[in-house]
């Protein structure tokens, strides 16, 4: 029976998207294994902990994982109670619309009025149980099949690294007096320092967190509407869904996409956006090495160790240590501050937090000289 | 034959000191293997490269090494050549005093009035053949058995780890125009910055070296003036010289010695005493990690690097990587100014340069919590 029946909801259903790669988080997060399938926070790896933190309002049966093809492995022995079926397999990365449309095909076969969350595998969220009425006061929305919703996150600094959604202030009544949501105004790309400084100031302002809800028939009405292409492969794919070619023919399809996100594609341009601020939920995305002290716990002296670590006059500093390199090394610190220290067994990485935003560049660099 | 006949020279001798533990160059030097026994600078041990640079000078037929019992296998290895009963071997750490004068009753019974070149096993000297000349003169001088010379190295910097040595104005007929020596006014233990800089602004101050040349009678001669108990002890162990017991004698002795160096000992108490201002000949003691910028190239960028390493923005850093590392791994540094890292394979250093001094308070914390 499914527990939201309750409360008269229709059903709803998770997307997971564990298609990325986390760069940004090398050399800790690889190719091969990406930031998703890392226990960079706790005992769980971040894609257990993002099915785990919906499991009161989706049961794994419901709930659908889109991978790149060489990380299905990783999903399968992370996620082991997962249907294989709900593994959704991308033949290569084209952002996240194409993934999602293809997502609600699937969904459209099973329920054609469900509701989806669809949720990155890679973030963290401290106030779970907050987030899950989040999640609720936004499928009681979405259910009505008329809006799209973005949780909003309200911002706690002028990042450059986000993008900004503006409310409008008119509130829309909504199903819940605890929460409210807002039309959007507009979305904003990544802004620079003095636009994202202005937009604090100006208020109303939230970052896109990425974590959608809507009801499948919604959102690829939309992807009708202003993305026709994609639309027309989709419509192609499902009419080999659940034949021999359907991967082949994803792939064909897969392989004429311009690679563009959800956001450039659809958000930005649907009248029936509303974003749900969700207040302090305790959320990052771990977007890089420098963020890390929002969401893990820094000792008296402001650091945020996960090594095998000794220091003396060390204030600031992340230092982190590949699992399993602990216990028989140590790092050791001595007058350092506001650096990422990353001990892995191929590189060892020694930054300013300052430049962790720059670690790509880095690691372009590492791929063009040990690769 | 000896070379050193042509000039009329009495033979010479070299004690080559290697019984220190490097401690400021933790991690990398350790107590298994001190600086001294490890490729710091080239293809050569520094000890190799000790004995080789004086090869010219001394054979090793001539050359004694002093080095503490759990050293003794590092030094066989890395001197095949070396007879074995040219090893001394110091039972406890004790300073420099006793372990020259145990050196110096051997040299004693082999060749009454031969001249020793006392040599730390860890320094790096660039310019060998300035050097060479320097411990010709000096040998010149202490063949007549009635002083002990020591070489200045003329200070670069106020720099507060070196003993200095102050000089008299008046110069010492020596037997060579191309050097002159001095006889010494004072020593003065490691001093405070603001000593250090008032010793370079007042000029005729050295950097003691604790490079020694003297006859062993002469030194001998001045240990029983200076330190009475030390000589007592020694005259002990020569009775037992070449029997069974040495070794237990020996250890008997030193167990009941200071600790002394024997610039505190004899250098600073002997009117005897002479300096040889060695002009620049690319000299260190590899003091700590923070100087080794002066004797290892540098790159454009100002860093010293002996590691597999891909940097971005980075300047005037140490980065140095255990032998055998490098291939399997790699450094990679972003933004980073002035620090020191380096990464054996049971720790991992980064302290900043300033603070380079301080590492064996670090190496301290590392014995307590990994040992």
């Amino acid at each position: 029976m499914h527990n939201c029946e309750k409360t008269n909801m229709k059903r709803t259903y998770a997307l997971i998207m564990a298609g990325g790669y986390g760069e940004r988080l090398w050399p800790l997060s690889t190719k091969e294994r990406p930031k998703q399938f890392l226990k960079l926070i706790g005992e769980r790896t971040m894609l257990q902990e993002t099915v785990h933190r919906i499991a009161p309002l989706v049961s794994l049966e419901s709930t659908y994982v889109v991978v790149s093809r060489e990380h299905v492995k990783l999903v399968l022995e992370q996620l082991p109670v997962l249907p294989s079926k709900n593994v959704i397999i991308e033949p290569m990365g084209r952002g996240t619309a194409p993934c999602i449309g293809l997502a609600s095909l699937r969904l459209q076969q099973r329920d054609p009025e469900g509701v989806m969350f669809v949720l990155p595998a890679d973030h963290v969220i401290k106030d779970v149980e907050r987030f899950l009425k989040l999640l609720r006061a936004a499928a009681m929305i979405a259910q009505q099949g008329t809006h799209l919703v973005t949780l909003g996150i309200p911002p706690r600094n002028p990042a450059t690294g986000y993008g900004y959604i503006r409310a409008e202030a008119r509130q829309v009544g909504g199903p819940t007096d605890v929460f409210s949501a807002f039309k959007v105004k507009r979305f904003t790309e990544k802004p620079d320092r003095e636009t994202a400084e202005r937009f604090l100031s100006e208020g109303d302002y939230y970052w896109n967190s990425g974590m959608f809800i809507w009801r499948s028939d919604a959102i690829l009405r939309e992807i009708e509407t202003h993305m026709s292409a994609l639309y027309e492969g989709l419509m192609q794919i499902k009419l080999h869904l659940g034949t021999p070619h359907e991967q082949d023919v994803i792939e064909e399809i897969y392989r004429d996409q311009e690679s563009i996100s959800i956001d450039y594609g659809v958000m930005e341009k649907s009248p029936r956006v509303l974003v749900l601020p969700t207040g302090d939920i305790g959320w990052s995305d771990v977007g890089n090495w420098s963020v890390l002290a929002d969401v893990l716990k820094t000792d008296v002296d402001g650091n945020v160790i996960q090594a095998q670590h000794q220091g003396i006059d060390t204030y600031n500093n992340v230092i982190v240590q590949e699992l399993g390199k602990a216990g028989t090394r140590w790092v050791m610190t001595l007058g350092v501050s506001d650096l990422v220290i990353v001990d892995t067994t191929d590189v060892l990485l020694v930054m300013t937090k300052e430049r962790a935003q720059d670690v790509k560049e880095l690691m372009r660099r590492y791929a063009e000289h040990a690769g």
